[in-house]
């Protein structure tokens, strides 16, 4: 018997703050959605279904049980201010990591990736992201706004400058988004992982952040999602790019993000983000 | 055989918007929903559902196709930018006003009333508001903002001033709320449609405008809604409602708000809006 | 910002447990369960969901941020022993009845109220049940068991004998059931709640506990629980019971059982099981 | 153990062809449909569901375990060919009527009742029908045929004539239905079942067919069906109907109709037609 | 703003007809369905979820806004008369080759295939037929009609006869069908895509419809269908078919089937729809 | 016309139990299910939706018209009693294989395994398992019961010993049960079904027993499974075995486990286990 108020922290990651070298948090914010929204949802759905997955992966051959991990939960975002939205998670964000600590952080939409990745840049100067999505997210501007889902990765770009960006599995996007990262501002590989081996070689010194957006998998493996964009990644393949991860010697940040678990009643969407984040968080630990 | 473009207009009401006598428009906006969103779906489901209903009412004994009403569609309203969203909103229903034709508005979140209440209460300057809510939505503002879901009764009030909105059927807000009302700014009934038939006698020559947030139907009756509320009104209830509106000699616009049609995949919730929209529009022609 | 574990406690009731005066508990076992499982999964459900509703109550006027209540989460139960899973039930409602607080249990199916009512019984040794269900659940066994969703009133008469146990709302059962109750043994009322009142009046001043099964209401407006029985209650009906509640001076414990989320997708059904917690909760402080 | 093959029959009903008094067969058909077709599901869904049912009712006091009711399954219908499946329902029934028994009849869409109704207004030439439904579905043809689920009453009045068949509940339909019964071809009560039990008085003698379109419950109760109709019955007033037809003496065959179990997958709908399965059964047996 | 009526044409497909070199049509018909209908919700599904896709494939290097298609919706049906209602598909599709446009048909039911394919081969006497289907569709009839979504390839051979259809993906059907199909009728690959490479080179100069039942893709990817036939093709295969595709210089009309979009409320399976569609339109205006 | 009971064996399998030679039978059990409960539901509703396949394979080449099965439906088991539910299965079993048959059992949770290898393995002492799943099973207790689904393997282990067990596709489970496996005790292969044609070689002529935790296939493909574990098999993989499973000699039982069919009211996993059955009863009969 227990008398201790509800702990439903990520699986097995009931670590406090101060003692934890991997701080697990959530974005609730949907708000520039363009079509279905409903990724707010998101973090509390994988706590809750946590309890579904060993701690174990035979992937890693590690235990969730073994490292200090902390999940201090839903940040709390004003709905519907986008701008201070942004900004608690970018505080945040740089408290963790002045705290001597690694962010992974949970969407939400894919705009939350922007302030996280500001504040890993703002430490990290020579930061490298790798960015796995089925949409290349590199327009300007989106409905006339600078901060939008579909501009997230662009203004990641504002912060790093050319060749510092590499982008997977891509298969959606606005003509000239395409036409501009080929012009030499981002690595933009269309429809599916290949090279990816050679990308993870030359950054295996560098500081790297890994954003992942859960659409890249295949509707059928991952319909729980606003944009559901066929003819994507098996679940497979992006467990073979986790093991490529794990020669990344400074991973100093991650992200997945776009889960809107309603979509999905089945709750097979959820596990796949429960399963993500087990896997990420314990390459933060690597 | 016809070879026209698709014309999914609401059931019968295939108007040209200058021949018509009542304009149907809908407002894709959820923006600042604080639970579930979705209900910028809601116009073109209730459009494409509108086949399963007959064009007659056997309750106004009124017929669709012996009306002139026009169907514009969802207006194109900026994502994530809530004030010029409202502005597109209030421009068009001060368009349709001066075009001497009534505004018949599909939500959208609660907030979207509040453009198109503005445009009314500037032509008609003694309005008065029949408001059927399970929610007070009379906060001064909610989580630092002046225009939210929450907030949209009290912005109207801003327009009207006290003793001109009629709130019935509520069960839910903060306690501040009610008493706000009680202290003679509205006339708030709670839980049920009490007395609603002496507010309509008292206003059958006043200009009146209709806005009814759909959760105040029973979430047994209507579950495809962000913040279902239990104990709420039978459908049979608010059709009772429109038999008295049936006395109003003035009703100068009205919508109705809140359905979230991929909430409830039955579609019994989307029916209930398509009928809801049926009984307005032709209330609106009386 | 805040660094502090994930707190996912029903809304607005953190306290810790030694500050609190009702405590929250769930107990996720759905194992004898005959017809559709899933009522382990409630607990969490509501809490999750309970974001979505507010902390004042029209009903109670009452607000729940001003009491002091603690949510101790999921009891730990062993899955598939029936009988350990009770113990751990019945110990810990018998501690919290030692620290001077009132137990409010969440089911799972409805044989946990027994182990609750045990532990109450044993303090007070003439309380009184009222049990508000759909299902007599007087068997005296059920496929050759003593402890048994169906038998879990037979069960709980064992404790304290005829005449103290009022059952309303009851629509399903063995003829036997019914006039085994008939004989006697409890006062049964089918299908509605008439003579809940004289009930309550006259157990005004004894120790009362309440005991709801949600599958009393009506499928329509609570689809999500195992076994569906139509021609149920609205939820108003119920709303009305708990007006009647408040007249009760002495109420020394209490709880609701089998919703099943995720037979309801929707949400509804979660959102009534969210405010007869709030409702409960308040009444237990009244 | 038992080693016989696999007995789906309805609950309790598991009686032989020969020895039973009430036979159950259902009619896989939904060809006719306008809207959301899928009602051929409906009578393996009640099979299968009904092992969540009581056998015995404490509405009629009966128990299907003291009565021999055969279920013979779904007829095999030739799929598409109206005319011809319509044909072999009229020839199972009228062998049925022959071999003395009373059929119960599960559709399918409502166009199945014609040729039951056919059959049994052979055999008995003064036979009154009582219609509970949403709809008239008194059009003389739809859609170009003459054998639709929007004429079958019409088609059925053509075998009795005026004055014997009595519609109640009825909320939609065209205009020109509306007049044509009230010119005194059916007696058409509209929205509710008001004047029942003076209908039932008046027939107590008479030879009685009851047909149900379960669409006249609320969406709210039944959503499991392809045209839902907002403002209808709660399931308790058609357990009240009920109560009255146990006051006819001479029922002489009964079927319903609509249940589309695929539209709500929470079981509710298929629930309601289950128990009214059960209760239907009881009255053919008094 | 735009006081237009509602334009809800397939994504950014809005030309006049008169204008267009493509044309969209659907066929909103289901009646020989023998397992689960609902495909006549197919084509405005697939119009109402186009604004989640953009305009430029990635896949084609192309742009459906530099292009002329027009969307004349859904065919106005007979319900329930297979035969008139397939009479008004041949008429359309002819009226569209007539005025030298290119027809891209949305299913419906496979059937809804023949009276275009008939009409194409009425214009384009050499024309062959490329068709990518779980199913075998040759039986000669079926439930005892000529006319079912189980013969409607059979019907195409009627018109072309041997040697001219090549079947790809087949997994499903009567042994007699595999062994006519075996016996020079036509060219029938079972389980996948081998092969097709050399078939596109050899038909590179014909004239060629290509007709797609999306059943042929695996229920995982593709659930919201009637007849879900596990193990079938992922939609990346698919898309590498029409990459091949495009080598064919006079693809003169084509079609998909069988999306029933209720079956699969996440969306996901209409999505697969939406973009077969801009695949199919770019291909068609190539 | 047929006037016979109902029957709804699976697709052509109703064959009398003693004229045939392979028998299925459903075990409603899911009573130490850790996750989702609801695989007790499989049974029956792989029986009625077995109508939407085809009797012929053409993977297999052989029809199941061509074939002598029976099929018991689901055993009666007592609610809530591991021990004498999984008696009820060993005694079925053993006389299903002392009448010369074929045991073809579907599960419930794939605890009901066990006591059908046990049964075999006492007719056959020198019985092999191949054992195709996401999760190890290899637990020697799980929360203190020597009886559960995370036991399985590790109780089917004790029977026969080290050396007679080849699992393939696992990908779940807790360290120590790798290494228990590794250290000797079973054959494991992670993640796929690498090695499996050379374990069949190996076991051609030696009596082999197949059990299939359908979890092992992708929750994409096949989401309605209690504990969905995604990197998992594509069902083609699945068929791949099938084909190597001709090449088995001697197979003397076989089952598959883990449909939760109301997970996934799509259908789809319904679909894949009505498949599966179909193939695994014509394998029994080779």
């Amino acid at each position: 018997m227990s008398f201790k108020k509800v702990d439903l922290s990520f699986q097995s990651c009931g670590s406090e703050y101060q003692e934890s070298d991997v701080v697990i948090y959530s974005c609730p914010m949907d708000s520039t959605t363009s079509y279905r929204p409903g990724t707010r949802f998101a973090g509390n759905a994988i706590r809750v279904d946590s309890i579904g997955i060993e701690w174990y992966s035979p992937y890693r051959n590690m235990d969730l049980k073994d490292y200090k991990t902390s999940d201090i939960g839903d940040l709390d975002l004003p709905i519907g201010d986008v701008e201070a939205a942004l900004d608690v998670i970018y505080q945040t964000t740089k408290q963790i990591l002045n705290d001597h600590k690694k962010p992974m952080m949970v969407g939400g939409e894919h705009l939350v990736t922007y302030p996280v990745f500001k504040a890993v840049s703002e430490k990290y100067s020579d930061v490298h992201m790798i960015h796995i999505d089925a949409h290349t997210d590199l327009r300007d501007e989106f409905f006339g706004r600078k901060l939008s889902h579909a501009t997230v990765i662009r203004r990641c770009f504002d912060e790093v400058g050319p060749g510092r960006i590499f982008q997977f599995g891509i298969r959606s996007g606005d003509k000239h988004e395409f036409e501009w990262a080929k012009a030499g501002n981002t690595h933009l590989r269309k429809f599916d992982l290949v090279g990816l081996e050679e990308v993870v070689e030359s950054l295996k010194d560098k500081p790297v952040y890994i954003t992942i957006d859960l659409d890249v998998l295949d509707p059928g493996v991952f319909p729980g999602t606003g944009t559901p964009e066929p003819g994507g990644l098996q679940y497979k393949e992006l467990l073979g790019a986790f093991d490529l991860f794990e020669r990344l010697n400074h991973i100093v940040g991650a992200d997945f993000v776009e889960l809107s678990p309603y979509l999905d009643p089945s709750g097979a969407s959820t596990a796949v983000a429960v399963k993500t984040l087990r896997e990420m968080v314990l390459l933060l630990h690597k």
